[in-house]
């Protein structure tokens, strides 16, 4: 199954990278938007009928590597 | 209003930040694991109250900045 994962910074650790997208954008005339965050977006093809076992594998390997847990949070959506 | 810009590579074009996550979790016993894709995620806080105008808004704003149309394509997402 298609399984998606999504890594963010976590709300307190500051977004460079969505901060310089938003001054591009203010400066090319998109004034009404305010705060950016940028995060990964991850499609993983997944083997196995089991949902709730593909949830945990993939949560497993957000922890183990997909995700930085000082700085990052994830979430596993499956379909 | 909090807007959710997806920008993913197009199917045709390969990954390679994908493939090598794909060879370490299968290095790491996650052999289930098939296809890795990896996007963006970006979370905009987008003024105005018309969800119809933002919408055409930020897929502006992706057209003109956030997404390369030789590559990627985007998606915008409304609460």
């Amino acid at each position: 199954m298609q399984v998606e994962v999504r890594v963010k910074l976590k709300e307190q650790v500051l977004d460079p990278q969505g901060e310089a997208i938003r001054r591009v954008l203010a400066g090319l005339g998109y004034a009404e938007v305010g705060q950016v965050r940028v995060g990964k977006l991850m499609l993983l093809e997944v083997g196995g009928d089991d949902p709730g076992a593909v949830r945990a594998r993939v949560e497993a390997a957000c922890r183990e590597v997909l995700a930085n847990p000082v700085i990052e949070e994830f979430e596993v959506r499956l379909p």
